[in-house]
């Protein structure tokens, strides 16, 4: 196994190799259609798990729409059509024939060309909401309150794996309200179930905050998202959630009667997170040995490595191998002990590393001798010998202890990556040199935030919703400023 | 709520009416797409959680793969090609634009046709292989025992509701190993799992068998499938298991180093179930008065419905309620209070026989003052007196029989519906007034199963692996047959 080039060196080829080398992705024969390979796709259903008990938790159900939105439905609202139309798969025909002039190929039929396009889902609220017409009547049946876990396609030139693929797997819960302030708690309801997913589950802390006019998802009347920062200073949008207004249901003609008997449109929200999730993981956490992964979202928590140099050895270690596996299952734990002879336990080692295993233990005959096994954190590197007998309560609460400290670090390095900045020297500075979040005045107007992207590359993140209203002055223009809000480059 | 269209009517326009009364599913607004509502979707996720075990409790992995492929490799396995190439979605362009002509509307853009034409998945061999081939390089890489939860699309002209559908959702497994020998016993093995799945998790009763030659799967070497019976005397099909022998290795040039240094192409098996269970299901067990669900599949396994006419009892009624809710789902069963007050009791009583609910407990202050609810079972439809603090006992008990015997009902008919016929007479005499299997000789040809079939639409359903061997005369061509086949005309 080659060394992974080193994060100071090269970040962006750092996260490529480990992605691929950590077995978690890789591109596709379909540009920009990455496959998510089992391990990866392992750590992505306990993702799905967690986030699924959430949204019942909330009483959300789920359920399932079709992959395909018939143009004039998707035109129907037009600024969600207009944000989309650039990005879509399109699929004009529904059949293959072949090919008169190349033997053994096909071609598109072209008797068979559908009479009206359909357009791959990008998003689906243009299909959903054509569907909750027919579901609501009056406010009887509100709210509704829906999730899908789905494919989305979304035609993207420069793609990256889990960042940016033009496929990737999502949820996009759909609800639908009475009233404009019970659609308003929702989307901030789930905003906040999104942050705490992340920070307690993901240990990936975030900030909350609203986007500008100019980010806004197409078709939101106000989009809430939870902004991650990675370690190389980029930001992350890990989550959104919208108030959609009334603007699907006036698009579609979704009405309902009020208890009065009177006919209002009915209020909207949407949110979101995708397989992104899986890139701020690998660039919250990991390091240049490899993945780290809290225990909650590792497929394997523990790993029991024998050492041995002859049969009998291999078979004392193999029992009480088994044994402790056993024990630690027991503890819900998932354990795998590796006991394939085609590789050495060195060869071993690195493989855990490189897969973010938290613990490995190494059990050796002589250290059994002594009723102990060596017990390796991944976070911090740090060994120890333990007792056989200790063993599975420290393990314990060395799982606990490593979420903690990777917790802990992720939060140090994104305050260490937070600048205040009040001058535009300040702030190009900052945003050139050392990156992060810099919290810096502005003046409310999509110009001024149009122009400090070009100049700098840096957009604004959020206006974070749990800073103090400040009086200040934008940095680029002087103009007043009532908060400061959250600038970064992003990924 | 209007009565659902008897059996006996109209059977399939009574399933029809279930699907939709019962919030199983209904059209979309894309055609031959259906809608899974949340009541239905709850369902397919039991079935999901179930075979996602038994597929990691038998070494296979979950992965995701891109929907779209390219068609050089959609067309690389001919026969898979061919089998596939008439039903296919197909996308040509990646991107609409404001239509000059028709404002507000969007069209195609000419500008953005793509080089080479995506095929939508109609099944995911050939994109799988063409990964796999990246995998494998020698016999240490083998096997791969990959599984993928996924949606897929088929341009079926006559659509019905989970039957057959343009898209639906499924599990396709796709595995690879080095020798013939494994890979058939891993398509046997899968085989296994479906049918016992099948007979315990949804008590659906049904046959192992072999497809004949022109029933099999598209590049297949030999399908295995499991049938179902349907009340009407109609089969379904209810999941398959490829065997591929090495067609797709050889398209894919997909070999391995064996461990004396042989290059050998590698041998395959893919097997598959889909949303169709679900009417399989409904199919199987439900009644005139609706939908008949086991306890392993109930969303809802009981549901409390209070009785009262004032307030004081009210509050007695929820109190008791409340308490047995609590004491039952603490032994893991699934209970809803149903409260609401703009319902009367007789109207949830048919809402809750028509969406399946196994138990229905009614609880009133008359038979609280006696210590007694009335417990009615959904199957039979039942009603006993049963005392308050034997209650817990009685319902874990009566699920149970619940289970069984539904699975009985099932089996029974399935019986009742197996007929052995000897000659042509009785075969089409059977086929045409009593329907159901029909087990009789055939002499093995593709000629005679055509002309059995276009002159009674009765097809071979399967080649049964349990049955014996049995010389015999084929009842159309009177040619000599060594063992007896499944007829029957088939969803």
């Amino acid at each position: 196994m080659a060394k992974l080039t080193k994060r100071k060196e090269d970040y962006s080829k750092w996260y490529n190799e480990l992605v691929i080398n950590a077995d978690l992705a890789e591109n596709s024969g379909v540009r920009g259609s990455m496959v998510i390979k089992p391990y990866g796709y392992a750590i992505w259903e306990k993702i799905q798990q967690e986030l699924d008990r959430k949204f019942k938790d909330t009483g959300h159900q789920n359920a399932y729409f079709p992959l395909f939105v018939p143009k004039s439905l998707f035109e129907a609202e037009e600024k969600n059509a207009e944000g989309f139309a650039k990005e879509c798969a399109v699929v004009t025909h529904y059949r293959l024939e072949a090919d008169p002039d190349n033997k053994g190929k096909l071609r598109v039929d072209p008797k068979a060309k559908l009479e009206e396009e359909l357009v791959v889902r990008p998003t689906s609220e243009a299909i959903i909401w054509n569907t909750y017409k027919n579901w609501i009547q009056s406010y009887r049946d509100l709210p509704i309150l829906v999730n899908q876990w789905a494919n989305v396609v979304r035609w993207e030139m420069r793609t990256r794996l889990f960042l940016r693929t033009a496929e990737f797997l999502w949820q996009e819960g759909h609800t639908a309200h009475a009233t404009k302030n019970e659609a308003i708690e929702e989307a901030e309801l789930m905003l906040n179930v999104y942050a705490d997913f992340a920070e307690n589950f993901m240990k990936i802390p975030v900030v909350r905050g609203l986007k500008t006019e100019s980010e806004r998802f197409a078709g939101a009347e106000e989009t809430y998202c939870i902004e991650a920062m990675m370690q190389d200073g980029k930001a992350l949008q890990a989550g959104t959630s919208h108030f959609l207004g009334q603007n699907f249901a006036k698009a579609f003609d979704v009405k309902y009667a009020t208890a009065n008997g009177d006919l209002e449109y009915v209020w909207a929200t949407s949110w979101g997170v995708s397989t992104r999730l899986m890139g701020a993981l690998i660039m919250t956490h990991s390091d240049d040995q490899g993945l780290v992964l809290p225990s909650t979202l590792a497929p394997i928590q523990v790993v029991i490595v024998p050492v041995y140099f002859n049969d009998e050895q291999r078979n004392l270690v193999a029992q009480k191998a088994h044994q402790l596996k056993s024990e630690l299952m027991s503890k819900g734990i998932s354990v795998k002990f590796d006991d394939r002879d085609t590789f050495k336990p060195g060869w071993k080692f690195n493989e855990y590393e490189l897969k973010g295993v938290p613990v490995r233990i190494a059990m050796g005959p002589r250290d059994l001798e002594k009723n102990q096994i060596e017990v390796a954190r991944r976070d911090t590197g740090d060994k120890n010998f333990i007792s056989l007998e200790k063993s599975v309560e420290h393990i314990l609460s060395l799982l606990q202890e490593i979420d903690e400290n990777i917790y802990q670090k992720a939060k140090d390095n994104k305050q260490e990556l937070t600048t205040k900045v009040d001058t535009w020297d300040d702030f190009q500075n900052v945003i050139e040199n050392k990156g992060g979040f810099v919290s810096a005045h502005w003046d409310g107007t999509t110009e001024t935030e149009e122009k400090i992207q070009e100049l700098t590359k840096a957009t604004i993140r959020c206006i974070p919703l749990e800073a103090e209203k400040e009086e200040g002055k934008c940095i680029f223009t002087g103009k007043p400023s009532q908060q400061r809000v959250l600038f970064a480059k992003a990924y």
